[in-house]
């Protein structure tokens, strides 16, 4: 068990930005609404997956929406909360802890606010071990969970119950209708899982990680030694590239930020091109002609000298920046979750998933405390 | 009270086609529907807005969508009770009578066959007088009685619920992007009400003077009488046109069939011309220059020798029709009810709302057994 203080929600939203992979919304004004709770007193306790009940009644909670809406209007701040009290009063069962459903992005922070404001413990793991654009690539859903009951809440407060709905991708597609008519953002509330169950389909210790990560980097700058090695290091991610971006093509559809980034090599790069495609997060890297990383392996841009997480709505001209490929979590590699959170689930039917050498860096415990 | 028979059900269908101003569904598929229903024993009694008792717990019920995609994709025939059951599981009472949100078209049948299936009465009203596009335009809503809690399901038996939104254009909105994902059709329950909100805020006697039409219709073709002349003596509307359609744009937009079509008079029409736009129910009647009838009064095009309705889905070239203007219900014709059912609430700033002549044929009470 520990408690997120200022000095680990710096970490965390360094670490939750770079696990975005280019989404799950910029970090930034979660970071600035957990400080300024912790200032008021708020407790945020983090709880190891082992050490929950059976008998839990664990929601995960977060946001809904394209990342570029996210950074125009900003949240209301209680939406998830919201979502939360909806649930709970549909079900008529009390949430006892929180997980985030993504740990890549905003999708960190937002648990620690409901966290906060509701006095309840997060589990340390979620439900993606970085950020993916839809709702049916939670672990939870890709081990069998149903996804219903679902709720959403807007910044008004209006709120959407989905009482039963056949599987999560009809929650996505419901769920995503109604997130576009709120405005582009939305705060959800969903599954409700029993503590045995969250054991079983969550990915562990990914808020630690998430730290581990963001420690990892501060540490460098302080030492001024390399960031982007020491981010390698802790998540057993591989340089993919060094280059200045050249070229973007983002819009918004059907409620996701949809485009690619071109980037022209630097350094040992130089005279090569990458061009990586994104929907809400980097999907995949294709180098020249060759594809050099595919998602659920993660694929992610970092400042060149900082190691700065850069999300795909801060994508801009003339960035140098670093590309990154992070093996996927097991869970994310199986037949089974391939179906859900591969490359043709994105529309590539050509492209191979050819795993990332190494492992997840959460898997590796002892690397956490 | 009264009950409904096969009699009854086939001049309601032909009443309710014509009130539902070319919207409002088909009554065609309901109307099989309530017959099977009928002949397998079900009883449908229709009681009188007088005869509700305050502590009545009444809902409306009925289906949300585009009426091209409801000719095309038939219903399964018990979303609207799925709905009113997931409305009574969040909300914790049962209905005691249900009424119908429009009257016009499809939506006049639905709430009978909830009646059968479900054993509950129908109250002789409805929401709307007639049929109109959108939810926020019930009586009920524009009397300012709250638009939620609601609920929608649809033929896989998806449930969504709407426990608060602001109002009731916030509920079109979510609602009509949930009816699109749900494939263009769904069925609702909203609002619920009480017996003396009913009383308050429901267009009385429109069940009734459904009836009442294609009593009247059905008796006319009996005796080869003209049964245009006895829709407009029963209505107390008025002949604006008699012609033959020469052009039709339809599109589906957002859920909705918007469009024109264009009729080339015949008889004492011949030389001109009637252009008549419409969101699903037609709006506008346009002759040559003249705005001749506008919304909320009922814009209506029927078969030239059998008064039988012709929906918008269902406009063709070369069709021979008489077009008919009927007075609104009064409660629409207020400032208030404007501002929601006139022409600038349907995107015509510079038309401007000339009441037809005469009453709503559902006030002449005495017409109506």
């Amino acid at each position: 068990m520990w408690q997120v203080d200022e000095a680990k929600l710096e970490a965390i939203a360094i670490g939750a930005g770079i696990l975005g992979t280019g989404g799950g919304g910029n970090p930034y004004y979660g970071k600035l609404q957990v400080r300024r709770l912790l200032r008021q007193g708020a407790q945020i306790t983090v709880i190891a997956l082992d050490a929950l009940p059976d008998d839990a009644v664990v929601v995960s909670v977060g946001g809904m929406g394209a990342p570029t809406v996210s950074i125009e209007r900003i949240p209301r701040g209680d939406e998830w909360l919201v979502a939360l009290r909806a649930l709970e009063a549909h079900t008529g069962k009390r949430a006892t802890h929180l997980i985030p459903g993504e740990i890549g992005g905003a999708n960190a922070l937002r648990p620690m606010v409901v966290s906060a404001l509701a006095g309840l413990p997060l589990v340390d793991g979620d439900g993606m071990g970085r950020a993916f654009p839809e709702l049916q690539m939670e672990s939870f859903a890709i081990a069998g969970i149903p996804a219903t009951p679902a709720a959403l809440a807007d910044i008004y407060h209006n709120v959407v119950v989905f009482p039963w709905l056949r599987d999560a991708k009809t929650l996505e597609r419901y769920a995503r209708a109604v997130t576009v008519q709120m405005g582009g953002a939305a705060g959800y509330a969903f599954p409700m899982l029993s503590g045995a169950q969250t054991r079983a389909t969550a990915i562990p210790h990914t808020l630690s990680f998430a730290a581990a990560i963001g420690e990892a980097v501060l540490d460098a700058r302080r030492m001024h030694a390399d960031p982007i090695a020491a981010v390698c290091e802790t998540t057993g991610g591989h340089l993919l590239f060094r280059g200045k971006i050249i070229d973007v093509q983002r819009r918004l559809v059907a409620g996701f930020a949809r485009g690619w980034v071109e980037l022209e090599g630097l350094d040992e790069y130089r005279g090569t091109h990458l061009r990586i495609d994104f929907q809400n997060e980097y999907l995949i890297a294709r180098r020249d002609q060759d594809v050099v990383a595919v998602v659920p392996d993660l694929v992610c841009i970092v400042d060149a000298l900082t190691a700065e997480p850069v999300t795909t709505e801060v994508l801009r001209y003339g960035l140098r920046v670093a590309v990154l490929g992070i093996p996927a979590p097991r869970a994310l590699r199986t037949p089974e979750a391939l179906a859900v959170v591969g490359p043709q689930a994105f529309g590539y039917p050509d492209v191979v998933y050819q795993p990332l050498p190494g492992v997840y860096g959460a898997e590796h415990a002892e690397r956490l405390r």
